[in-house]
């Protein structure tokens, strides 16, 4: 959408449906959680491994090498603490990723995780045309259903980058659920050009993703991002709404920065009524249409 | 102001004159401030929410959920904190903007806050011929007085990018205070080519701007932040001089920032003499021609 | 690699062959540590000293002179912490870097440490063709070799560029061990086209090296880098495994930072069966072949 | 030195002389201080102000207030703290930063401390030919005689960037000291092509000076800035050796930071045989030919 036309010479019907395109609708926090949840923490795990050094066309060693960190380290030791502490979660997987370490996605579905796509490999959907689009959507559910049994019910795009047209083609290949936006704290609605799409969009910022803190060149500290996280989950628990947290293997599962997804379960252990939920589960406990 | 000559081999009325354009003149901080403050709290939000993403030619649906977060999650949050701390405040608007929240804007204005102007829809009035920047400026004015019923009598320059020529032409249309730049601690006079504009400029520096910590890839701590914002407030205090401080409903209203103003509201009451004051107010008191 | 066609429209083969490369094959790691160590601490010091300045082609004097810095400073103040602490380590000088500073190298050699290669002059050895690696790397072995009167064993690529075929070249050249990657926390094999080379490779990730956090650009918190290196270290001994950490002298050596090196050292000597290692009794350790 | 051939292919000749070009050649510490002193604080204060908006030719309003802020807050904070401190420091003016704020620099002056040449206008002397920066060199000279009374003996290159050429420009021009490089914590003679040049060399690294961590776009944590400041002087102190601290009255007059330099005075003042030293006495103190 890159204009020649500055935006200050649009009329107004030009910047309306610029907005309009995705936009968060009503929300669907319901006013009262199932089984006497007070507030929900839904987990999400981003396995990208090494097909971010693939996707970018420079898949040097040294990043390969920190993408392999993710499955021989990180992984193991996520799947160790959520196991100690009875937590659910969520593994979003590229195909190929999965291809590439099958087991791995075995170990987290037969532990009551969900598995959840996001794509073929680290390609960004929303840009490429609907057939294309398509073939490698289907791919990647394919694999996933091969591989665990199940079929993805749950999409994050690559970088968030949602666009109108694969949003419905989520609803249309039988999503329930995105987690790519971050236009609020809770569930919500997505619209597309006004109308509900009948998926739930449950978010993602920027606040809450390790990427922001620890990715190559940002060296965060990690007491600080875990005082963000902390701060994060306990307004959650005091709205009574849901700490939506994005981990990386590759970045949170480093043995300085481990112990903060640790305190975070233990913390949340402590909370009265706070419950662990895959998205899938949350979903659900927002209606979404077809739920489980 | 590209040069092709370097600064070293200018005559001085050159880089005289590249000095002279806009410049902070006399104080006007007041002897004493009236009703017995000591100090004034001048607090301003930017309102910019999805307009940002729309004037930079990529509204990708990431930016634009994280514009939408600001109405959604930002503003009622500090709409709430405000009311509970009895503190009025400032709300800048791009007429675009508030024409996408109109009960937004009303409900601001409702609480008595003041609500400011600052571009159509997120341009840089600086850079354009004055008969375009005048048809956005009173398109902004009209806007913004269609909403609330009042016509703003304050602005900000979209990055700070005030140049003489529209600070001259904030003054004919009415304005008298603007809050685009940093070159004091107080307020001051601002000079045009070395007189004085009559406009009261309200400082705005960097280092009281959540964007110069929160903006997108600055993941800023937010202890550090607190810690900032608090000891500019408390030598503020010390001095009698004026604490202002700007803050994005975007950023400063995710659940693990917001505490950092609910903390600075808390210690600014316990402050004897402390005094909460909008932009209008402080020009006022520091005696704007045409102030209310 | 860079790559015409998107990473989607590839092949599996093709993708498995971009993996296969280089890849983190079997653990090294012992079932027991001999000597009843519980576990090891690998300090490798990364001593580039002007030469970073000559490799980029800007040999600009302050860039010089903070190079110089490291030989000057911040190797003594190293040398004498290793020495009050009775902990032996590695050094890593590109050929140049040793022949600047011949009677450091000689003073390193002499206190019991190890001296490892890493290029001529800061090159990238991945990126030249086979014969002029060649020379390179053996005019890098026969300079610190005349110098220290040991042939060094162990390699780290210049920017961790290891590639394949450097990595068999290594191989050749007699080379036990290589410090390049990062795919694990402990050593391990290196596969080639998943072949096992022979070489036991030691991880080197950026959590675990200064320059991540106090290159030029990097103004990082001493702090909180300690904070790192400390929970590193801490689970690599609760987990029995290494903690390799790189560190360079014109970064650490600084008055504000050497206390990192000696805090870590102090607490090291309070853990019961923690032991100091250099890389080449490390790869020993682990069954290198031909190891001393 | 833009190099063609890469530097691996260098002989040694060549990468030997680029290596030799300025260099740091002897301590200039002595064995003992005069007058019972243990360790010496040497302050600096770059009094850029709006000149480095001017030299890059985009003089925007917003970073020309910034500069004004320099000389309206920042320079008024620091010379009362140093008064309170009876601490003299050395001040470092182009000669247009001079020109815009006489009354400053005489003040300055005025006060006892020392006044220091940098530049005509912020320019990189070290690029230009001989003649170009001999008039310039000369020009800020005559400047800042003219207004304090006593011709600058010392110097420090716009960005560091000492030259071989513009090193013995400044001995021929009868200055004393210079302090653009970091090759050690330590003043010390200067060797070009490896013969002393006579200057005393006061080391500024990056360290040291606050534009490292505040500059725009390097929103640094004042305690962090504090933290890493407090242990160079300590360990200078320690060492019996020199803290030299760069400063920007911009950057470090803010009201959230001046506490800084406060603090750091105070402590100072607490260390037994700690002076207070400007750059000039320093160098006399190192032995400087011509020093007063």
């Amino acid at each position: 959408m890159a204009e020649s036309e500055p935006a200050w010479s649009w009329p107004e019907e030009k910047w309306q449906s610029a907005v309009a395109g995705l936009r968060a609708g009503r929300s669907l926090k319901p006013k009262k959680w199932k089984g006497g949840a007070r507030a929900l923490m839904a987990l999400g795990f981003d396995c990208t491994h090494e097909v971010a050094a693939l996707t970018d066309g420079a898949p040097t060693s040294v990043r390969l090498a920190e993408g392999q960190y993710a499955s021989r380290q990180g992984l193991p030791r996520i799947l160790r603490l959520l196991k100690a502490h009875g937590a659910q979660a969520t593994f979003f997987y590229p195909a190929v990723s999965a291809m590439m370490t099958p087991e791995d996605v075995k170990l987290v579905a037969g532990a009551g995780h969900e598995v959840a796509a996001c794509s073929w490999i680290g390609e960004d959907l929303g840009l490429l045309d609907h057939d294309t689009a398509q073939g490698l959507l289907a791919g990647c559910c394919d694999t996933l259903e091969r591989i665990t049994g199940a079929r993805p019910r749950g999409f994050r795009a690559t970088g968030g980058a949602l666009t109108p047209a694969l949003a419905r083609q989520l609803r249309d290949n039988g999503f329930i659920w995105d987690a790519s936006l971050g236009a609020d704290d809770d569930p919500h609605e997505l619209l597309a050009d006004g109308e509900p799409l009948g998926l739930v969009e449950i978010p993602h910022g920027r606040t809450c993703d390790d990427l922001a803190y620890f990715a190559a060149g940002q060296p965060g500290a990690p007491e600080t991002v875990f005082d963000i996280f902390r701060r994060e989950m306990e307004m959650a628990y005091e709205e009574g709404g849901v700490f939506t947290l994005t981990l990386h293997p590759d970045l949170i599962g480093k043995r300085s920065r481990i112990w903060i997804l640790e305190e975070l379960l233990k913390i949340a252990r402590t909370l009265p009524g706070m419950r662990f939920s895959t998205h899938g589960e949350l979903a659900a406990a927002c209606g979404a249409r077809g739920a489980a």
